[in-house]
């Protein structure tokens, strides 16, 4: 089918696309403080309108927090051959404190020099809105979408998702789609589409490490006493070796060597080291010696701590030779790495280093999640990627991330589906952040991105 | 003299120096607490009162805390050659919370199976009130003291003593003496007297490393950034070698080995290090090899950690890469060590500890104390130590202490006097604690004691 005309049909009705997505940015859903409960069901029921009077069937689940929005669109013509996919967003956002450094209403959206300010305008309200966009232009062009269309909009990704998986559980075969497309991630560039690929696995845990049975006066007891925290700072400082690589026994067990190709094509985005090192006041690469920074963000694991603290931390000086010293560890993992298996070589590992005297328990809480990777030759990433191109004009960058979207994990595990992360976001969104905005590139060209994937997929 | 008859006056004067202990612990002179300070006034009026009673030209002298008692004594018969004497000790006390984990009232002395209860009875009072008692024996039996006598008492060691030195400088020929006696330790045991020959230096240091410019993401940026954390625990690791040896260059500079005499002296107390070690949770010796534990504690140096933290260390996880880290640091330092080089080193060692992309910084506030060490042939060490021995028919131990006595070096360095610190409180005796006692023999042969010592003196 000729999509020119249904481009064309997004392109002019994106002032009207644009004051749809205003109204649903007006609603401050913010998921994490209970006093917002009622704005989150505000945002979830003008999903479902809007999604209803598409022609979607549309409901806002109750769920023990914020509610679920699923949406089904099944075109009259389908077989069971039609593909059927499914597409993630979220309408929940981010707190706004410190409020005093918005330059605007972070819920009374503006549009000024081509951007887009307010909060959730990137994350995610703007993003999720292309597909909704998308599928208007569609059905008022077409009189339907080509493909089964299934969305399912979250309104717990800012605060931890406790509601998902057994959301996703208890819904299984409704939601069991071909492929999953997530609308939560960046472009390479303001010019340049990407698809991610690869997203690192993760593993936490957190450890106490006791020495004397009392807090010592290091005076009397300095010397023969054991100190925690030099324990456990010996600990941490043996973790790597002088390269950068990881020493616990079998951590790189399941890590396989980068493709010649994707190195190879990593390799061509000549992507400054420097200028991303310096926007973070930093000369040189921290981590494994013989591996580039998108290679050591993307493709190889890590083993960081977050936190530490023993001891006395308050103003001045106190002569205390302490009980204890603590810390907290993440584990970033690639290709095959096991969660657990990781977790138990660093306790091994923690365990041997400790000497006489001192002990170490262990109270992470386990779980974790391994990375996820859709191999590069997978359809869905080829059709998807040819789509993108033919919008922005440039191919699109096969990426990783050194983060971890834990959907993406959910919906493998427990849907058996893989997913296609396509998100129009830019670094310098500012998420999270006072003064959050989305390009109205982004919002406009997203749209028509997805008009073309929806065309590709059918 | 025959000091039988000062001795026996001592013994039979007991119940009456107790009674006047009592009314000096029912002072609540707690000296770090403003509330208190006209208590503060109060105890060193009746010390002011009960020395002009005994003769003394006592007085009260105001400073910009609480106030310094001041009292000399001067026989009838001195000469240029008569022996000048300073007595040390303090009237100020610590707060007494818990109060409800308190057996009796704090200020309210009670005497329980031979032992004094109360807040001071062993720090300073019950101690200060031992030479008080035996300057009165002498004076009611011999008519005088036998030697020039200047009592100083302090209202401010509970608090950091802020007026001590600006006053020592103010009266330094006032003060000056031959020899002072500081009355604010520990007997070896309950049996055992002791003289305190060795006090550690002590030096502070407080270090910030610094990473990023700002806390990054730990999946986004883990691998390629430097954590500061890490930097910090591989110098703070970097500080032993495997044999608990400071590895800092020049450290030891001053460091001389323990006299064989001393080394002797100290494996004869058969002291049980197995014992101490278990009172507080631990079985091994973590200090230098190749040293005992009262070697490490009193004869050799400590590099050591007070206090540590950086990053998240709140409940639960947060995936952060912090942007800095810090630490305390103590050295307890022995023989000639000097306290400016062993900081300087210290700051040297460290800076070369940092990896790239890691800064350091200092913000101790230099100072510091070298270590006291009165030579165990001093004259005055060996007069004590027979008189002791007289006292308690027990060799005196001449030991160390692994702590700091700032009025030693003051008296050193303001005055130029050495000082000898003799002191009947055991380990025992809960000072600063809930239920802080004194025993009774402490008190009265503490008292015998300096009526011994004083008279070897003449």
């Amino acid at each position: 089918m000729n999509i020119a005309p249904i481009i064309d049909k997004a392109q002019a009705g994106a002032k009207a696309s644009l004051s749809r997505l205003f109204e649903l940015l007006r609603i401050p859903s913010i998921s994490t403080d209970p006093a917002y409960a009622k704005h989150c069901d505000a945002a979830a029921a003008w999903l479902v309108n809007e999604l209803s009077a598409l022609g979607f069937e549309a409901k806002a689940h109750a769920t023990p927090g914020r509610p679920m929005v699923v949406a089904h669109y099944t075109p009259k013509a389908a077989t069971a051959k039609t593909p059927h996919a499914l597409f993630y967003g979220h309408y929940d956002v981010q707190p706004v404190d410190p409020l005093e450094l918005w330059h605007s209403d972070p819920f009374e959206p503006v549009l000024k020099d081509g951007r887009l300010y307010g909060r959730g305008t990137s994350d995610d309200k703007g993003q999720l809105m292309t597909f909704v966009e998308a599928s208007r232009a569609w059905i008022e062009v077409a009189g339907e979408l080509p493909i089964k269309t299934t969305f399912l909009i979250e309104g717990e990704e800012e605060s931890g998702s406790p509601s998902l998986v057994p959301f996703l559980k208890a819904h299984k075969d409704e939601l069991k789609c071909d492929i999953a497309y997530v609308c939560d991630t960046n472009m390479w560039d303001d010019k340049t589409p990407a698809i991610t690929t690869r997203l690192r696995g993760l593993v936490h845990e957190e450890v106490e490490v006791t020495g004397p049975a009392l807090d010592l006066h290091s005076g009397l007891y300095g010397g023969p006493a054991r100190n925690p925290i030099k324990a456990l700072s010996a600990m941490i400082a043996a973790l790597h070796d002088k390269n950068g690589k990881v020493t616990i026994p079998e951590f790189y067990n399941g890590v396989a060597p980068l493709p010649k190709a994707t190195k190879k094509q990593w390799a061509a985005l000549k992507f400054s080291e420097r200028k991303l090192l310096a926007g973070i006041g930093l000369k040189s690469l921290a981590g494994e010696k013989g591996f580039s920074l998108l290679e050591q963000t993307w493709a190889r694991p890590t083993a960081e701590v977050n936190g530490m603290w023993g001891g006395y931390t308050g103003v001045g000086t106190k002569t205390v030779l302490p009980a204890k010293a603590n810390a907290k560890f993440t584990f970033r993992l690639v290709g095959k790495q096991n969660p657990q298996k990781i977790l138990k070589a660093f306790q091994t590992f923690a365990k041997k280093h400790m000497p006489k005297d001192a002990k170490i328990s262990f109270s992470g809480k386990g779980g974790g999640a391994p990375a996820s990777e859709v191999p590069e030759n997978n359809a869905f990433i080829r059709v998807t990627a040819a789509a993108l191109q033919e919008e922005w004009g440039r191919e699109a960058v096969l990426m990783g991330s050194g983060g971890s979207i834990p959907i993406v994990r959910h919906f493998k595990d427990i849907l058996g589906m893989d997913s296609v992360l396509v998100g129009f976001a830019l670094n310098d969104d500012a998420i999270h952040s006072p003064n959050e905005k989305y390009n109205l590139t982004s919002f406009e060209r997203g749209i028509k991105s997805w008009v073309r994937i929806i065309g590709a997929l059918a």
